[in-house]
């Protein structure tokens, strides 16, 4: 970033941009506006962004505004916009067949099942599929409470595991009774987070080994003979990206093994690239085997909506006889499968799990801590491969959050403020309460990463001044 | 099926048999029962048919042995298998853009979205897209529960409305704050079902009264001001197709009325063509305003997952400024609302709709009459459009059930024969308990539809003699 005239620009990196439709752009919008109700928000406030076109890690709206993609979009298209090898598979199976209930059996569906379950820790070897993470984490959690025949599930605080609660429950046919109750039983813990650790923590050392002393006490008072499962987002990330200290997965491990405990990771955010290797789970601690995995996102980069849960074989053996209670139509559907096959080949072709981790480590990782040595408003730099987060402070002695938790409206102003001076420069951010993530696709290049990385100093320089 | 020689055979209707790899179907089937976990089984004891290919209301398994499609998969296929324009649509999509997130604007989402809403009752305007229909009902009764401030939802029993039930619980992170609880406060009461009345009632008329009073009954006893909503499939699908007697879905709705309760309808299975109308409950009662709708499977005949919520207006004010508190990645999907369009137009210009009404009028009701004059099996013939059950029975005068409720493995013996009996004739039935749902694509033909009642009356008489 230092010399920044021998740095190509956008025009230099970007593909050719394509021809816009103005009109249908304008009524996209306005039937957006008439029509579609959208996720997490008020709908008054909305003046959604009609994506037009994307390519690669690059998109552009309706008026032909290009914008490098540093979202993913909801941190999902790994392998970027449009991939040829995952577009192709997809139309082919689109002319082939298109979709077959989950009672039968199909190519697609078993080949994807087994691609996954060869890049899953050993001793999981099937795949329950569903259309996204949330239903991945329902069945995860089924899963669990039948084997162990407990009822309790802890998580921590700072997730995010899924929007669903309740359709079962209204389900008046024997299918609700092996799954009645669901809130109930739900116990919430503190994780590790050593920027802001509850447990006086100042070392990881410290913060791994009194995190694991706490979830140890929360087991105790609550029972170990009531707990099913412990899920736990690998790494973090809407709620962070906050990578969990050395030992701590492990021992989380140990202790689920000490009391018969299921493990849950959910891979939905993390896995397929995201942190420069197959699953997150593979660079923790030297590799953790969890007794089951949810995965979503970037097993097809969401080209169609898949996810799925991964089993141990002891899990999968208490459903050998015993009827599982949980299915849903699109189950393992062929689009969708044949995306995920076509992903993870070319994943695995154009080695593109191993250029996420480089690009962490040599541009990322560097580029970031750069601009937290001139940026005061950067309380910390954290994460891996292509999956890292800001942590923005008003203080950065007291490290006070830029905008309060869960802040909205005008409280969230310099948060909204910065979202726009980076749109404003063609750079689309991931934002989340005081945190700005970056997650450009797994197939970012380097210069498109520095590019990205310039555009956001200058946003930063912007709005908090430096 | 007087004249069986005048009839034309499979032969002559089915589609050319396509080529089929059978080494690659065995390999299909090699890796399902090796890596893939199927939905609501016992694992160990399913011999899953590889599905290789499929057309129309035809499929093909591994060996090439051909199928007449009357399970429409899971009562998802409305248009058959490989509509070419839904197909090319999906192509046309996926070359141009596969996926974008929920938070932006596109044009064939803002299309879908135009299309459903302008087939809904009046004053419902807005659609929040979903996956699939349990995640459409958990989003209608986290609205029904957010805009009433009531905690309660009832629902009856014979129903069917998804398989989620806890992920938001597990989440921590705000999003979980306004969704906790979610199994507390279901409260199952009996719906109208005239062949098996709980109400001692011998016309519909009297079922329909007296159904309507159990239901304000027990809303008067949970006490009409914590409940949020009442959720009804507006005609039960797989809990058995019981079409509610004249009045009961208009009283219900003057009932919710009265007591400020939302009424939410299920319209998954029975939406977009199956009972013959584009909404069932265009069918019912002159016409039937709820103020939520769930839909899935017929939008785009589960091509690629999609699902939803239609919104009333008023419900939709209540999120105009405040946040609402639930979402998904794949929220209105571009490839997903691009075959929903597809569909949608398809079944307008090809008059679908109407076609499958005068087919149940015309064919399958009469022909499946006829099957009932001759077997006793055959309890009660009921539906409307594509959508029929057969109740087969032990005994027709106590109406015992043929199986008994919720029955498997040897218990079920005979529900398994016929489903045997049929697919050695080349028919795909789809049962459920002691049923046999007659579920052909909407776009079946007179022929077609005539071939299958002969198959199944010949599985019948194998059977159960005769």
């Amino acid at each position: 970033m230092t010399d920044v005239a021998a740095q190509p620009t956008a025009d230099e990196l970007a593909p050719p941009t394509p021809v816009i439709d103005r009109d249908a752009a304008r009524r996209a919008y306005d039937d957006d506006r008439a029509h579609v109700f959208h996720s997490w928000s008020a709908q008054g406030a909305l003046t959604p962004m009609v994506v037009a076109a994307a390519q690669g890690c690059w998109l552009w709206d309706g008026e032909g505004n290009r914008y490098l993609d540093f979202s993913s979009q909801l941190v999902n298209t790994n392998i970027g916009h449009q991939h040829p090898a995952v577009v192709a598979a997809i139309q082919e199976q689109a002319g082939r067949l298109c979709t077959i209930a989950p009672q039968h059996a199909n190519d697609v569906r078993s080949e994807a099942a087994r691609l996954v379950t060869e890049r899953a820790p050993q001793g999981l070897d099937h795949v329950f599929f569903t259309n996204g993470g949330a239903e991945a984490i329902e069945n995860a959690v089924r899963m669990a409470r039948l084997h162990t025949g407990r009822r309790k599930v802890l998580s921590r605080y700072r997730s995010y595991h899924g929007h669903t609660q309740a359709a079962i429950h209204l389900t008046g046919d024997p299918r609700r009774w092996p799954n009645d109750s669901g809130a109930e039983g739900v116990v919430h813990f503190v994780g590790p987070f050593l920027y802001r650790s509850q447990f006086h923590a100042t070392t990881e050392a410290e913060e791994s080994e009194r995190a694991l002393a706490h979830l140890a006490h929360v087991v105790e008072m609550e029972g170990p003979a009531t707990i099913a499962a412990i899920v736990l987002e690998t790494i973090p990330g809407t709620a962070g990206i906050m990578t969990p200290p050395p030992g701590y997965l492990a021992g989380v491990r140990e202790l689920c093994d000490r009391h018969g405990i299921l493990l849950i990771l959910d891979e939905v955010m993390a896995g397929f690239g995201r942190t420069g290797e197959w699953f997150a789970l593979d660079g923790i601690d030297g590799g953790v085997t969890p007794d089951l995995i949810a995965f979503a996102k970037g097993v097809n980069s969401g080209y169609v909506p898949l996810g799925g849960v991964i089993l141990s074989n002891a899990v999968y053996e208490t459903f050998r006889e015993r009827p599982y209670p949980g299915g849903l139509t699109y189950s393992g559907h062929p689009l969708a499968c044949a995306a995920a096959v076509a992903t993870i080949r070319a994943m695995e072709q154009d080695g593109i799990v191993d250029h996420a981790r480089r690009i962490g480590q040599d541009v990322l990782g560097p580029g970031l801590r750069e601009l937290a040595a001139r940026h005061a408003v950067i309380g910390e730099v954290r994460g891996r491969g292509v999956f890292w987060a800001l942590e923005l402070v008003a203080d950065r002695e007291t490290r006070e959050p830029l905008v309060p938790y869960n802040a909205s409206g005008a409280a969230a102003k310099p948060m909204n403020d910065l979202v726009a001076a980076c749109k404003r420069r063609g750079l689309l951010p991931f934002v989340n309460m005081n945190r700005l993530h970056v997650v450009p696709p797994c197939i970012v290049t380097e210069a498109e990463a520095r590019l990205g990385l310039r555009l956001l100093d200058e946003a930063l320089a912007e709005v908090f001044g430096g």
